[in-house]
């Protein structure tokens, strides 16, 4: 395997499994200079970690991040950024069960298919604990493009199963247990997510990702689009199944005529591009939605194959997120921010 | 600029603007003893090329791709391949008038911005005209597929605005002008296609492409997922807005009880993930969807700026095909090919 | 800074300074079912660590190396290895004396102009105590190797100061503190070395690298020919200024008449080219020598410059290393054993 | 294969063999707005073409280049530059004799043995005839070097067989066929190729390279450091063996005291470290040497395999340079030039 590592400028480089000691990452390509500390990683860490409501997977990590490298005085050096986050909750005696079975929709199939056997605890590598490391990185991102153009990336929860939630302010975000904008959906959130884990099922969503503030001329065409690269960083999270940037799927159906982002003195008339034009950044806020499918760890049985060849019919047990989407929030955002941060520092090249 | 390439070990780097003498590329990381000549090249560039039908942009080009290196007595040797394709119907007047204004929708704008000025005759780098070389690059590696795991790429337009297409059969697809899977459509394209000729104005286009008989084990977790640089490598295509894999944004409004890809004996019960689990093909078909905008070159009046800041109502002249979507089946099965094609030669080492 | 990677396929990553709280990296691209244990690193870090002898650096670091993620049962899982070495022997104290002065020879002097500032402990990131991280993903890499196909890569010390050191045997070199294949050399070694310890002065070194069974069709023309990357790797090591292969700058007099190795029935008359062909690896020993200048930490004063501008007669205090050289072996081994690994894997893929 | 590309930022893709119909490559990354004509590329192809002397290969290459895309009213569009040099003079039936030999020294064993078989037309792609592209490249990055720091980048014959030559003026290097710097050994250089030239024997050679006015800054380590990456791209050019920074292999007999570059109000009291510090550019001038071997197409007779295994005594014919070091200078200038220009812009990131 070879793909651990992402970016072309700012590269992070991620390792460790859901239950092994530790997870970790190196961040290479912060500019030196750049006032950071643990608690500013802390922050989007103790949004996206697991446990801190009735709604999420009951898995206890504090998710403390430790900076090991690269920091100096309080300021990044210019060097590499060796982070280090430990597992605290590991109950290895849950995955005796799942040892030698596949479960569907899960990557037990792939991995073993691939590498021959696989760390079945948890799922190992392909867990979604990784992303933690993700949520770090993306912090130091996110400040560094704050303190130097003045971005702001955050994201939101669009739509959970078929209730649609309308953005009202991103004040209204934080104030809730599922990073909805939308006042009046926050109760239905609620109960849908309490019978989904009372009935063991999961649910799918969509989320939001605005970046304001993002400088024109980001992006390098033609592979390395703007919109290209995000699209890969979005889609490279657990359990996303689509990627759209601006109207995205909307456009299928429309006339040019209706799609029109007209160019006026200093705006356009609307932003159905999302905020990128032949690959480029053009100053417009950027805006992507992803899709999250609801996590195939529901309690109920389902057919599926051991890796002795044989059927039966599983039922997985254990503490699971009811949707996902929810802590993908700002797991999206950080994507989005690494991705953004990767085309900054490669356009001040050309500026 | 540094985004011309893409690929990790199958390599396509490519060059050439839309009114320059010519576009090329070079292909690197094709083994060595393929059997592959310019024809097989061809057949792929003849169903993207314009001028083709009434329904397409009115640009005659041939289209005629030449291989000039990498290739002895009819096999790759194992080095780079040069490939070239001359522009052919070049009018340069047609774009005296758009020499200083910025067309809506297109990349003008966020390429002077980006690199001060730009090559403004019909687009330059930023046109679609560049993606026949990826046709190219993306027929060597349909051939190379075909011949070590008789994988085999393909794609249908699976809708134009509002009319949707069943698939019917692959024969059919290639019956038609618009790709199009579904005989009861044709008719309705003929129609909408022409009237929006007539009218000036454009319309969005999903297309879907599926690759068979690809081998599990495919793609490099945890940032090189299958389906990430699949995500990349689509959205990367011009007018592209959405990428799916299997279910896309379907799963959003989806119970994970009713998103169940049960493993069975022999295969799956469902292929709602597309072909992929964790990144990793599964030896299901690979399925993905791609939106593209209409085409913002419409023959009405819109509002934009011109270089010197000063807005007008500015109409685009000239030949444009109503769906650019059409003829992006083919450029999508490419990226698609490509991307695969990398996988398959990464897997390769680890089996 | 975005240099701390390595690799094609196989990827080291590392982080850490001389005097932070520990040091360490990841290793990508190690394939599923490898056998490894943190003792088969130890090994090499232990003939490389500090502190061995009296004629080396008086640093004392037991180099443990901890393996935090990627093994399995006993077995590489595929996916990324994190290793981390924790810094023992900080010495805080000694480094203010260095604050604000330019150690000439050091990068004291470009690091300050590069990033703006730098961690003046003991070097920080500029260290050769970075390279302990290299020993550890280069005694993965040999086992892998020794495994795959018998390839067995060692080195040692030919040359020291004006002592020539010739090859006697293998065993021999692993026989004294030098690294010296030539038992009637070491008596003038341990002479040479604490004379230069007493004086406060250094030398330089010469050192060769042999890697033995290597299979030929090993390297990617044209810019990632075998010895163009071993080269890159080699030059990548602190102090290293020359690097040579096979007969090397003995080439510049020699008529072409003099430099043939014939191909024989089984194997060629000689191997002056040092086993590479074209840049692909003809099956013969690659063997490859490495310069490595005396370390400037000498206890003599040297005009400097501080970072106010001022220039004054500075002597280095402390703990050095008399010949860097000698605990190089390890170091250049390792760098050998990641890049044939790096090719031996690209090349699975055409194989 | 997947080795045709070099660089980070600024990266040169190339294609084409020697008896093919053209070579070429795409030059990715150059910053939008250099003036650049194709003259700007021949000054350095007419330095290094065959056929201007009795002292080199008698092949007739007027090695015009052609540009093709990337550059629009005179300048660079920061689009991908597309170049290509047509073979004019391919004498195909030469190479009929060496159809199922492998001829000692040459790549010919190697790619056979790597791909499987090989374009025998005079090495195919392992002919120097590749390295025209990687000129015309240099004369890119030489220019652009040039108005953006003043940096001029130039080499020159240091050492023929034993014949040494002391650096006397740049002005002398351009005066004689030879790149000879010291007007005393040009006599004697011109008897030596003769006399080699009648013989068909051939001679290794020594080139030396200097970078003056290259801001210090240049160099990301560790990995990347400006040294290591110079290693790479000067041992990536055909027939070189050993490549040096500063003193080189001078170091391995000389004390820390010896080898001393102090630092001094304005300047450095010696520049034995070559310009290059902690793998950081101080300021100070650059300076590489590398050794080139005497060409294996020596006109004697050399035992040899062919490929069904049998031996034989083999005689190349043809025309072949007795000293490739001769040609090599802007070669060895153009690797040189590229290296530090990836590395200046991957520095304007960050300054």
């Amino acid at each position: 395997m070879s793909g651990n590592i992402i970016g072309h400028i700012f590269k992070l480089n991620t390792f460790g499994e859901s239950h092994g000691e530790c997870i970790g990452g190196i961040i290479d390509g912060v500019p030196s200079g750049l006032k950071i500390c643990e608690q500013d990683l802390q922050i989007d860490l103790d949004r996206r970690k697991p446990g801190k409501s009735i709604y999420t997977s009951e898995r206890k990590e504090s998710d403390k991040v430790k900076i090991l490298s690269g920091i100096f005085e309080g300021k990044t050096t210019g060097t590499s950024i060796g982070i280090i986050i430990n597992n605290e909750d590991k109950r290895t005696r849950d995955y005796r069960k799942i040892k030698n079975i596949f479960r569907p929709g899960h990557a037990d199939y792939t991995y073993e298919k691939k590498y021959g056997f696989r760390d079945y605890r948890g799922g190992g590598r392909s867990s979604a604990r990784e992303t933690a490391i993700r949520v770090a990185a993306g912090a130091i991102a996110k400040k560094y493009l704050s303190n130097a153009c003045g971005a702001i990336i955050r994201g939101f929860i669009s739509q959970v199963g078929n209730i649609k939630c309308n953005f009202q302010s991103w004040d209204q975000v934080e104030k809730n247990d599922f990073f909805c904008p939308d006042k009046d959906c926050v109760n239905k959130l609620e109960h849908l997510i309490l019978k989904l884990k009372n009935k063991g099922d999961s649910v799918g969503a969509k989320i939001t990702i605005v970046a304001q503030n993002v400088p024109y001329g980001l992006g390098e065409p033609v592979f390395n689009k703007l919109d290209a690269d995000i699209a890969h960083a979005l889609m490279s999270i657990n359990a996303v199944k689509g990627v759209e940037i601006g109207d995205g799927f909307k456009v299928v159906s429309k006339l040019g005529s209706e799609n029109v982002d007209a160019i006026l003195e200093t705006s356009f008339s609307n932003n159905y591009a999302g905020g990128i034009l032949g690959g480029i950044s053009s100053g417009q806020d950027i805006v992507a939605h992803i899709a999250l499918k609801p996590t195939p760890s529901i309690l109920m049985p389902v057919m599926t194959k051991n890796k002795y060849g044989k059927i039966e019919n599983f039922k997985i047990e254990g503490r699971h997120d009811p949707c996902v989407g929810i802590r993908a929030v700002p797991i999206a955002e950080a994507m989005m921010a690494i991705t953004i941060m990767d085309h900054f520092l490669l356009q001040r090249i050309y500026s």
